[in-house]
């Protein structure tokens, strides 16, 4: 084993402009899982990897060098290299001395079944990359299907990216086992209709409480509107129900991730 | 009025350092109150201002003008700086022209008032300021009394500060409203003891589920535990109940403010 002290090398570089720049990320395909959790779990879901790059003097955990001789035996690349270089790659003071690169699946709401994508959440162009990852690891929690993220032209509405390192890292490792979708807000809204969806929205605008909701009806959908605007009128005529939460002081709505939260496990609790 | 154009102005740098430094806000005990809904919400509360920053290029809001225009004639200092200094100041690319800065209130224990008190959150060592506001706006959603933050020397737990920017921020104005304090986990339990709060706590070891509770019981605290450790098992000792939230995948755990946002939606369903 060669240990890599180069901050130049084209992987190191790389794996730079994957952390930092969305445009990276889309014209390769391509996307960071930083530390040992979300690299074990990119290799336990059978995600693609292209390569692993770590830092012999950092890592410490048998776990992460098992998986690092495992999966060279399989015939990945696994890239040493000096402590200074990786430190140099992450954010945080303190890097866990391990990373992969990983190939986007890219799924199109084609490649669902909707026999088997029972309980949804679809979210209208979200700006926090930190929610979308906090959303993942709550549809992991709850045993949901999967994400889809829908754009809207119309109102000019566009999604942040999934595989920004802050929504990989919020996930917790959910973004290796749930299909993500991107698409368009109407191919959404066909798409439900077709497959005989519930699409149960959340909109201050409701009369009906989600606690009054007798039960919730596979196959659903939970439609969440954007961090800032919610659910445009237009947009909330997706929906067959439309509920509110309380909101009893001077707030008008929920962080986003924590809105999704409440009602993910309200439907768990009280699904048909 | 005269606008000002030089950076080095003694109060450009304080709102610098104040955004920047946790030192710097916790020797001074000021904060900084971004954006037109900030202010706007720091003034309704009675917050003790020291002064405000606008960019009159900037700042379009009638709202915002308006409310510059009643503090000055209360007699606040309201700084009119260049929309070049302005944007220096802050983070975002679009800042919205205008800030003040605010007096921490810096409550203990002994301020609070056990029988207005009636429903409150204890979080032991948050880590992360985004989770702490986004807590707080939940807080204000679900009529609740306050916030404590809980430090435990003991296990080395020492919280994020509430009045980091990120917090402020994510808070939507209600780190205004609420009562926030500081203490130690030992003088908590004391505190909760002596005034006869019930102390509902989550943990993954918990064997009765959250949904079971029959009716949460005010005077109550919700102990939420740190983000990496959740509850150490002494302090889940200062809980009279413990409960678990499903957790059905592969995560073992939520996001601490979509968890705390679950648990708070649940007991305002089924408060006493």
């Amino acid at each position: 084993m060669t240990t890599l002290t180069s901050k130049s090398n084209s992987k190191i570089k790389q794996i730079r402009a994957l952390l930092a720049q969305r445009k990276e990320r889309e014209a390769s395909g391509l996307f960071v899982a930083e530390g040992i959790r979300h690299v074990g779990e990119a290799c336990a879901a059978g995600a693609r990897l292209e390569y692993i790059c770590y830092s012999p003097d950092r890592l410490r955990s048998d776990f992460a060098l098992r998986l690092i001789r495992e999966q060279e035996s399989l015939g990945l690349p696994c890239l040493a290299v000096s402590d200074d270089v990786f430190a140099n790659l992450a954010e945080k003071d303190n890097p866990p001395g391990i990373l992969a690169v990983v190939q986007q699946p890219r799924l199109s709401l084609d490649d669902l079944q909707p026999g088997k994508f029972q309980k949804g959440v679809a979210l209208t162009a979200p700006q926090d990359p930190g929610n979308i990852g906090s959303i993942l690891r709550t549809l992991d929690a709850t045993g949901a299907s999967g994400l889809l993220l829908l754009e809207d032209p119309s109102h000019n509405q566009y999604s942040a990216d999934p595989y920004h390192p802050g929504s990989v890292r919020a996930s917790m490792g959910a973004i290796f086992w749930l299909p993500i979708v991107k698409c368009d807000f109407e191919n959404f809204r066909a798409w439900a209709k077709r497959n005989q969806y519930t699409v149960y929205g959340t909109s201050a605008h409701a009369t009906l409480d989600y606690c009054q909701v007798e039960s919730y009806r596979q196959p659903l959908i939970l439609l969440m509107g954007s961090e800032r605007e919610g659910l445009f009128p237009d947009q909330a005529l997706a929906c067959d129900v439309l509920l509110k939460m309380p909101m009893l002081g001077r707030v008008t709505s929920l962080n986003l991730a924590t809105a999704t939260g409440v009602m993910l496990y309200k439907i768990l609790e009280k699904l048909a």
